[in-house]
């Protein structure tokens, strides 16, 4: 029943119940299907570099209902082997029938560590990035394929991805905290209540209680699709991974210091996260056309990944010019691998004066 | 890993992933504790049966908080075993700590197949009752501590419990089709879009996507909390279980058949199914005071369980008096031993003259 990622032991079937099913309903591969920015990368990336594809044997590592294979397939490829975990498989199946390249998609039921491919292949292709690019650690699961099926020369779609990481402004940081500080005052209303009509004294629960509402309002990152324009200070790439080569050890983790010079006198109100990929091919059968999904902040280009909001509470003000500089540490659950704790420490500087000290705030990407 | 519940094979890591989890946030405790109708009828069947408490040992199966625990030791009680799946059991020790009953008050963290209690008890409390009574099949572990645990003269707080249905007239009719109606649009519009912006006919899977939402918006029972004033029939009683002696098989699944004469010219929209419990003591030793909680639709005693609601696509238009009669049918998900399917099976006379032939509709307590 159990396996190992990233350290951890995982029960399978858990897993299953917890990650896998969401992907078993059409409605949410439509929300998929349905991100122009992530369908037109890829579709890009595949149909500007039918080289890459044309005769070649593809191994698609979660594909859902089955698109990238069976743009693989119309791009020219040999055989592609489109191994998905859950029933969505014979969606799938059926898709890749009724567009007529049942012939060469074998659709492939079972996770991609258990099942088994009758050969090597030239290309992994594969979406499988989360919310922040990690959220879901799928990309645990194309290393795996990739150790196992890939030929030595082979070709990762997509080749590179990289973490961003900025400072915001966000109007969430007074809604959280109203949300927050509302709950707060239901308890305490529900509390007196309960003491006077039936006789229990639940004070002693008012810190947990606390604790419980503080992780899930302040302390839970926030799916938002932010503007360019509530980024306060230049992005900066707090991981890069090389899809050929990163190792289980690399992904595991993220450390990464930062300094921003923060731009409008306003008001640090947390900071956000996410991600972009690259098609690039590699150094030996690089791309014709290199290819790059961005979900950075955008004001027309949003995607279903949106960015995850880390808020400050209570926001900082800040001076055109000051510094926040600090670190962000991401590893993952103990209770959930494919769920993050983050660890973010600030400090704010002004004309080299410190205003606010080093400051440690505990997130979770949920 | 696995037991056996209802005739089904359970895998506790799974089921504790997709139940008990809920359980371990005072969030949910405290909607559990705001529910006055919940609270009173409990607090009455302790307090005003004291002679059932006083100097007695407790079997309290799953705790939650601890409120019916204590409320046992406050009644007099020598012992009480409150037993909890979840990691709620630290909160629960500490409320019973801190309302000076931790000396009477023994939590004991496990579920309660797996848990051992020092000896016999006199009575087992418990609050088990899902939507529609059955939802969650918790009285299946209620069954399991009452062999096991209860003293053959032992008392069930509860002591009995009802399944009530009846047929209703509800605008959730039109609600949930306008939804589903949209939905079906949605999918049209978005499957034209992908395949002339990307080139894959989706249309091989616009049935099963229909047959996903119809499950999702139509067949899928719906929490409500109706008025007296929308009930079109007298409700009848399609289950009764008298907790002292019913077994699993005896729970594991409902069957019956109904006949309403219904009253209006309106029309009938659907069914919806509730429960109600009461606090008898048992044939030797009967309650002081017998207490009853009911979740029947009412104007004022609203519950946190409300009603689930049936609907009826398309509703069926009725003159006064025209009688409806059928058989509704409920088991437990092949998937997900707590959760239920329904079958409900109906015809519409009048006057002795059939309407609408005898009609299937398969739905889903989710």
């Amino acid at each position: 029943m159990e396996s190992v990622r990233g350290g951890a032991p995982v029960d399978k079937a858990v897993d299953f119940a917890n990650y896998f099913c969401t992907y078993s309903y059409l409605y949410h591969q439509k929300d998929m299907l349905s991100d122009r920015v992530r369908m037109d990368a890829y579709h890009s990336a595949v149909f500007k570099n039918k080289r890459h594809f044309q005769g070649k044997t593809v191994l698609d590592v979660g594909t859902g209902s089955g698109i990238l294979a069976i743009w693989s397939a119309q791009a020219g490829a040999k055989k592609v082997y489109a191994v998905e975990a859950t029933n969505m498989a014979r969606h799938a199946r059926s898709l890749a029938s009724a567009n007529g390249v049942s012939h060469i998609v074998e659709v492939i039921e079972g996770s991609i560590e258990d099942v088994s491919i009758p050969e090597k292949v030239d290309v992994i292709i594969s979406e499988w990035m989360g919310y922040f690019l990690v959220r879901e650690s799928m990309f645990d699961s194309v290393i795996y394929a990739r150790d196992r099926w890939l030929k030595p020369s082979g070709l990762m779609y997509p080749s590179h991805a990289r973490m961003w990481f900025a400072p915001i402004k966000t109007k969430l940081v007074e809604q959280k905290n109203q949300e927050y500080q509302k709950s707060l005052a239901d308890w305490s209303y529900f509390s007196q209540e309960l003491n006077e009509a039936y006789g229990v004294d639940m004070s002693t629960l008012t810190m947990p209680y606390h604790e419980e509402q503080k992780k899930y309002y302040l302390q839970t990152s926030l799916w938002s699709n932010l503007y360019p324009g509530q980024v306060i200070g230049d992005p900066v790439v707090v991981k890069e991974i090389d899809c050929s080569n990163a190792t289980l050890q690399d992904i595991a983790a993220v450390k990464s210091r930062f300094s921003f010079t923060l731009s409008g006198s306003d008001r640090l109100c947390g900071f956000a996260g996410w991600f972009d990929v690259h098609f690039r091919g590699n150094a030996s059968n690089p791309a014709d056309k290199e290819v790059e999904l961005t979900t950075s902040p955008s004001d027309t280009d949003t995607t279903h990944w949106g960015q995850q909001v880390f808020l400050l509470q209570p926001p900082l003000v800040i001076e055109d010019g000051d510094v926040v500089q600090g670190s962000i540490e991401i590893t993952r659950s103990k209770d959930n691998h494919r769920l993050m704790d983050v660890k973010i420490t600030h400090e704010l500087r002004s004309s080299g004066e410190q205003f606010y000290p080093a400051t440690v705030c505990n997130f979770f990407i949920e």
